[in-house]
């Protein structure tokens, strides 16, 4: 039998054992997984595109368990009362090419999408930054405002969003939770004075959510958004100014504000500055970019802590997904079937 | 909600339904699907070697719906009571992303093998082909004979493998059948006057299974058990004797028996057959050999028969494999956290 994890069963596991531990904990899983980067498996993500969105699988391994996550991209999902972004991930063990674990992942991508952000900061912000100026308040930005706060400890938010709706849901998810937040009416006005500026707007297209004069130095931009080929949020000459950070060069080369420079232009690889193989912030007055566009390894990370918390609580259901044939080689006799039929002459060779 | 049909659905299916009337309907859902072969989205299956075993992705899109298909290859896991493949699959909606079906297919999978098996030699073998031999009597076996039976009535076999009880549980299950069966004692014997010679065996080795000698004029090989990168069952100059039929050539040329070729050796899709864009067997004398590997393609079909059997026979369950928001942006707002928390100041601009 393979473990199933609904979103049931997560919302239930978060209840139980808080969204701050869950993210404290999967922050150490991804920094653990980014600290072996060079074991895993790697590709691009497969996407299968279509006029209105993309589906994804995003498989990876260590040699030891093998995950995938499924996920959609479809910006006018809300329109018709649908999320942006669904997903749900597998693991399987290697040595038997078995699956092992089953579970949503719409929900807990999206904390993983937020502790690979805080992760990235951590390593790559001012260390006195307390300010952050969060653009786009749909389905991620609550989670990458309770990130920030819960491992960087950002108190202060400056929010804009077009829609005034999209606002009003996150003041009122967000407005009791021990922040301190400035509505802005432009995001000229949200990123001023900003130490770290989260992008996560939606739109698939090449979007100018921040131009070059908004940003000054010091900043770090947490540039979530951007994330399919023909879908960015930065201004070209800004992505220029900054020192840039990608998690799999080859994938953010597709995806990333990257795709606006050039294919040689040099980025480093988030794993190799929190290893130690390369630098990350070079002086106060720079501004690195986390160009981010979500890689297999963060949900592998994500599938193995889920794992490994449901095992612990019990929030799962065991689901027949593979038969298990007494003898491996008699599938057929699983079905039950043609063995009423006409005998009819046997004959054996010697 | 997502449809989730495990293997106890399947098997209850398959008691309802009949093994033979399931085979007959993905025969007729793989013909339409060959049938318009240029829409779908295509692309070789994304492989994870290990030492041990593969596990592969192979996605598809007709533009309508979207399918993909995980499944293991670990040829020694019978030998610790394991199968040797397992599988699952998926369907999803192309217009909004959200998965809509969960289906087991490691027994599909082994009906819809033999189901493409029995289609291409339809259009491949001679119309007055009756015997079959089969070599390799795994978990595979049984499906291609009650496929062949089934579909081109198909009832003398000439049977071979090296493992005694694997022999016996085919006598088993198939002795009972309505087949004249002949058990050889070397695999030279079982094909002597075949028809139609099927190999599906599991080794992960260049083997072979079948030499140039044995193969006689008129034949139709149906090379099922070679599929993967150093997997292959028939002599090179065998294959080189052949007018051979491939599912997806790319794919083929990686992992079929024509790997061990030039990689512009000439080859036809089965496609191009079925809709007469291309000739198949051209004499009576000729010998035909459908390299099959397995494309994404048929599994697409099975995932769809699979879900309007399953709809009109109710053997599904729903799983909350996917969040379902009220409000798609508010996310967030599902996990009922964070609202307990200390109020703060609440600074709104203009």
């Amino acid at each position: 039998m393979v473990q199933f994890m609904g979103t049931r069963h997560l919302t239930a596991l978060v209840e139980s054992v808080g969204l701050e531990e869950i993210t404290l904990k999967l922050v150490a899983y991804l920094e653990e997984d980014f600290c072996r980067w060079p074991v895993f498996d790697k590709i691009s993500r497969i996407a299968s595109h279509s006029a209105v969105g993309v589906i994804e699988l995003m498989p990876t391994s260590d040699g030891h368990d093998y995950g995938f996550k499924y996920v959609n991209g479809h910006p006018k999902n809300p329109f018709h009362g649908l999320q942006t972004v669904t997903a749900f991930g597998v693991l399987a063990d290697v040595a038997s090419g078995y699956p092992t674990f089953v579970s949503e992942m719409t929900i807990s991508t999206a904390i993983r999408t937020a502790a690979t952000s805080v992760m990235a900061a951590k390593y790559l912000a001012r260390k006195d930054a307390s300010v952050m100026a969060l653009i786009g308040l749909g389905a991620q930005s609550e989670f990458q405002a309770h990130a920030f706060r819960t491992v960087l400890g950002i108190r202060k938010l400056r929010v804009f969003d077009v829609d005034a709706k999209a606002t009003a849901k996150f003041l009122d998810n967000m407005g009791h939770a021990d922040f301190e937040i400035f509505v802005a009416d432009t995001i000229a006005h949200a990123v001023e004075g900003a130490d770290i500026i989260t992008t996560v707007t939606a739109d698939k297209t090449n979007a100018t959510i921040l131009s070059d004069s908004m940003v000054g130095r010091g900043v770090h931009l947490n540039a979530v958004g951007g994330d399919c080929p023909g879908k960015t949020e930065l201004e070209k000459s800004l992505v220029e100014r900054c020192a840039i950070f990608v998690e799999y060069a080859p994938q953010t080369r597709i995806e990333g504000e990257i795709q606006q420079v050039a294919a040689d232009y040099p980025v480093t690889e988030l794993w190799q500055v929190m290893t130690g193989l390369a630098t990350g912030r070079q002086s106060e007055d720079e501004i690195t970019l986390f160009d981010s566009v979500g890689f297999a390894v963060e949900d592998f990370s994500t599938l193995r802590l889920m794992r490994d918390l449901v095992r612990q609580t019990g929030h799962f259901i065991d689901i027949d997904l593979i038969a298990d044939p007494v003898d491996p080689k008699n599938l057929f006799g699983q079905l039950g079937t043609q063995r009423d039929n006409v005998v009819v002459a046997l004959r054996n060779a010697v």
